[in-house]
């Protein structure tokens, strides 16, 4: 056995209490962890909690110099790959630039309506932040730009105090407002290395409110699909149907007809990239190529469809600053400062994500805190140059990722591609009908209502899929973000009610074998006469410490009562397998020791098998050994069954 | 092995994707639990989560009659024991009874000024409650009336809006409405056998927020015990020392005499007491002796002494019918029903503890439901009868339980004493000075400052500790019902940072055994070559999934760099031990699948080790089995370790 020395002093003080020998068998001590102190445990517990990754190791043994460079390669990704830059992977990037650019165009201007922005806004931020992302971001795949949720949150979220109509400007400076404070959240976020906040954003809970924001974001695009001019403010399915219906006499059939067209179109070709993901670049370039003829037809006919609403004047040149536009006081501020809390923690969600499953399929790890320094930095330079939050979208993403890009040049590309367009193609969108950008956006977001994950988690966790459908129909009829907060609840609540009620399983032995499994489980298991062996599938917490003792009295209540009617053996020893308990607290700590005094009381002993090293050291701190005795803890379920039945064996 | 023929069905059909077959040794398959439908399974959870005790247990197999007997025995315990009543037993609960009223009447009046209300609601208080806990109560130990916590919260909260002097008809119906939501409240949780939401006030929260309540308790007894008329109406420490030097010039020496003379009095014997707990009744009826001794005081010093402060006239009689106090529309409804599920929650915390308390020390279960509906009931019928929130009182439960007490009768004892004093001892209390009283409460108060307690709960755990510490200040110096709240949020945030921050431990093999353990608290586990062996010590859920991805691919970057270092054998396969991951949801399931599949890129295999039941149930459901293949799953570590090193073996 190699000991040091200091481990040995420790052991020896305590010796008496834990060690355990028996000379029929070779039974093993229970042993305490190493002593810490407790600012090392502190130090060891921070540093799992904020730097889980360990993101100084890269840094371990180098020169200065080489720290130097390891540093700024750290924070400017760019210089790691761009010694390596080549021709062959530009023309890869110029590719996958140009292709995700004739989709960033028409999706820029559309999503920008959905926040109810301008549409040159859209295009603002899809310029000034994917040059930035480029500098900054790990993904070589993201796709920058805005994105349809948090558009469609920022929208209703300041809609609901603010008329975007009547005060436009105010509404926009709210927008960069907004967008300054999830940039600032993010970075935090990332900085502050709290980024497991959006793990708490569970799958299921994001599949049920993308679901139903997308129902949203469609039903919304009713107003531009039949040619509503006055249409309802407010997001509710409810409410929005009504004055559909109510509206009737709005309906424009000219606006219809075209609109209906292109969206069977768009649907069409996104049907066929769906089918063959080769043929990715027919639903990648749809987009522009509907904007376009869309443009053209209703430029031909301008003299005889009036009814049809176009886009209108939009402003030649590139970003116009906006830092002075920000709101840092007033009476809006909270609501800016919510927004901008909500939209960000979701368009981070989505970022990261995208980041994650593109990075898994080329293999390289995407760094999770410091993509939220990076889209966080991104936004709030866009909030300073007329851009509203942006992050890493998922359509853009895919087709980057299908067009071969490389690196984050692609995104440089297509900034490119969007100065020119601001510069010198401005006034060809004059004649681009509204009615199919609603038709982009339907088509967009109609992939996001993923049915087939719903089933899956219908399949596999009930629970999940409670916690899914909830979030669908909270954004669907009640609010985005109450929809989004009732969704994390029951999250939180199932991962709170799997604690409260923890399960305890009673073992048996697998014949010969040391092997204790759950009998319910293991039809081979069996029983072992006097023992009632039972596993605690839970650390033992405040609160599910008073369930527990309840729930293990009741266990040695009903085996009483079975071995009563089926005249057995007399139950003489209660084994807790304590394998799954991580972790104790003082509740739990007077619940053993409640429980172990009740047991008694009844001749009943209480012993504990196999205690993990966080719960030995506070079993020992709490002097709750002492009162176990010398043989009251044992290393695994197989040997305290061996030892006390020898002892039984010798006292008869 | 013993199968049914069931489940022989069930297993063959999978066979082939799970059960593990060799020739060299003998390996054990990982069976699937029996199949249960989802109606089945959902009734097993809802029967664990509100039916943990199978209250119902009693009455299988009985006749209907003894069916009807034990429900009448189970709604009203008092048939339980009234049969085998017997004079012995009278005799004791004529002395224990008879004893907590001489503690119970200063007690009501003092604890009814505490709250802010009338003296004379502290004794009919201490009337009805009593009576009908008597009647539906399990505990035989509780003496039931006004506590402190309670009062001090309800007396805060209401005056924060209303002010009692100003309106105090009000005020008083404000009280009685929060009594009577109190009672809902409780009772509905015992209706609906949501008892565990008691458990998250952990203990750690319970003695800070009870030891910052007692010092505020304490120092609003300055205002009596220093004679002083204008006193802030609020509760935080800094305005209330604020207030009591202002107003030095309204301070007493007579009073502060008078005060200060009993407080020591009061605490000697409270010391006598705790240093021989025979004496107990030496503090009992020091309360009640200061009570009259200071009265008689008073009124002997009536024409010298005009600065001492007095009750005043008292009304004689029984306690009035105020159902038709009750407020259930109006402005302050909200608050009521606040105040009421507050001081309803804080109440039962204590009844219950109190309780479980006493019935632990004399080996009796006390079933937490059924004590909350009696607790309930019992306020519902308070609020209607002029009475403030009562339940459990540790100082009258102790005294009660040490003076014999052996069943409730002695409630009813109390009760009757009480009566006696409303219906002719009312004048005698005219001259009984305030500070007295404050003198009575300070005393009561000061032993809920359980510094041991918060010293032990240093040693043992510092994140409980930090929660006890911001209760205690949180109710120093915000308010009371926020600085519960903060304590609750740490409580249960400490829940989410462990599941989100699960341990990971690496293990090693215990030579000579089949046993595998974490290599840090067992010195003597060696590591296998070529394998690493990883325990996740917690479920695997959304919160914690991409966590434990980065995690274990950190364990293995930082394996594969030591072996490295050491010219060790390569690293070939990770094996996952999964006994403490006792459940799993959909986002851990997609990082087991992409953890497979990322090593396996890296040429390294992953394989589980016994997943518990509903993670293998899960795990099938997925189809993630088929992805680990026929060998990807063991019953144990030792066994997987012995097979794929065997396979290794065959093909070199």
């Amino acid at each position: 056995m190699g000991v040091n020395s200091n481990r040995v002093e420790h052991f020896d003080s305590h010796e008496s209490t834990i060690k355990i020998q028996d000379e029929t068998m070779q039974i093993h001590a229970v042993q305490l962890p190493p002593h810490r102190t407790t600012l090392h445990k502190l130090r060891q517990r921070v540093s799992e909690i904020f730097f889980p990754d360990d993101p100084l190791y890269r840094f371990k043994n180098q020169t200065c110099f080489k720290k130097f460079l390891l540093a700024l390669q750290y924070l400017f990704p760019i210089f790691q790959w761009a010694p390596n830059y080549n021709l062959t992977l530009l023309r890869s990037d110029l590719i996958s630039g140009l292709t995700i650019s004739s989709l960033a165009i028409p999706q820029g201007i559309s999503y920008a309506k959905l926040a109810n922005l301008p549409p040159i806004i859209g295009l603002y931020s899809s310029f000034v932040p994917p040059l930035i992302y480029s500098l900054l971001g790990s993904s070589r795949h993201l796709g920058v730009g805005p994105v349809s949720i948090a558009s469609l949150v920022m929208g209703s979220m300041l809609s609901e105090k603010i008329s975007y109509t009547q005060e436009p400007i105010l509404y926009l400076g709210l927008a960069f407002t907004a967008t300054f404070f999830a940039g600032v959240f993010q970075a935090s976020l990332g900085i502050l290395r709290l980024g497991f906040v959006i793990d708490f954003l569970s799958k299921a809970t994001l599949v049920g409110f993308t679901g139903g924001a997308a129902v949203i974001v469609s039903l919304q695009q009713l107003k531009g699909l039949l040619g509503i001019v006055h249409f309802t403010s407010k997001m509710q399915i409810i409410p929005v149907m009504i004055s559909v219906f109510k509206q009737r006499h709005e309906w424009s059939w000219q606006t219809i007809l075209l609109g209906f067209g292109f969206l069977v179109f768009l649907l069409t070709t996104r049907h066929i990239s769906l089918r063959k993901p080769k043929l990715f670049w027919v639903s990648a370039a749809a987009p522009l190529t509907s904007v376009i003829l869309s443009t053209i037809l209703v430029f031909l006919l301008r003299n005889t469809t009036h009814q049809i609403s176009v886009i209108g004047h939009l402003p030649k040149g590139v970003n116009p600053p906006s830092a002075n536009m920000l709101y840092f006081n007033g009476p809006y501020l909270a609501l800016a400062i919510k927004t901008g809390i909500i939209t960000g923690i979701l368009s981070l969600t989505e970022g990261i994500a995208v980041g994650r499953t593109f990075a898994s399929l080329k293999n390289y790890q995407v760094d999770g805190n410091k993509e939220m320094m990076a889209i966080g930095l991104m936004n709030i330079a866009g909030s300073c140059s007329s851009c509203y939050v942006t992050t890493g979208s998922f359509s853009r993403s895919a087709v980057n990722y299908n067009a071969g890009a490389q690196t984050t040049v692609s995104n440089i590309i297509m900034a490119a591609a969007v100065l020119v367009t601001l510069l010198f193609l401005m006034p060809l969108f004059y004649y681009t009908p509204n009615v199919v950008l609603a038709a982009i956006i339907i088509t967009a977001v109609i992939g996001l209502i993923d049915y087939q994950s719903a089933y899956k988690l219908w399949k596999v966790d009930k629970l999940d899929f409670l916690a899914c459908l909830c979030s669908f129909f909270g954004v669907l009829f009640i609010s985005v973000p109450l929809g989004l907060g009732i969704a994390v609840i029951i999250s939180v609540f199932k991962i709170l009610l799997h604690v409260t009620r923890p399960n305890t399983l009673v073992l048996g032995n697998i014949p010969g074998t040391q092997i204790f499994h759950n009998i319910n489980q293991y039809i081979e298991a069996l029983r072992v006469p006097s023992f009632l062996i039972l596993a605690v599938e839970s650390p033992i917490y405040f609160a599910n410490s008073t369930y527990l003792q309840e729930r293990i009295l009741r266990w040695v209540r009903e085996e009483e009562e079975h071995i009563k009617a089926n005249n057995g053996a007399p139950l003489k020893c209660i084994i807790l397998d304590m394998t799954a308990v991580t972790a104790i607290d003082t509740s739990g700590l007077d619940t053993l020791c409640e429980l172990r005094k009740m047991l008694e009381k009844r001749s009943l002993e209480l012993v504990l098998a196999n205690p993990v090293g966080n719960v030995m050291e506070k079993l020992h701190k709490s002097n709750i050994l002492d009162s176990f005795g010398l043989k009251g803890v044992y290393l695994t379920v197989g040997e305290a069954v061996a030892d006390i039945s020898s002892i039984w064996k010798a006292q008869p």
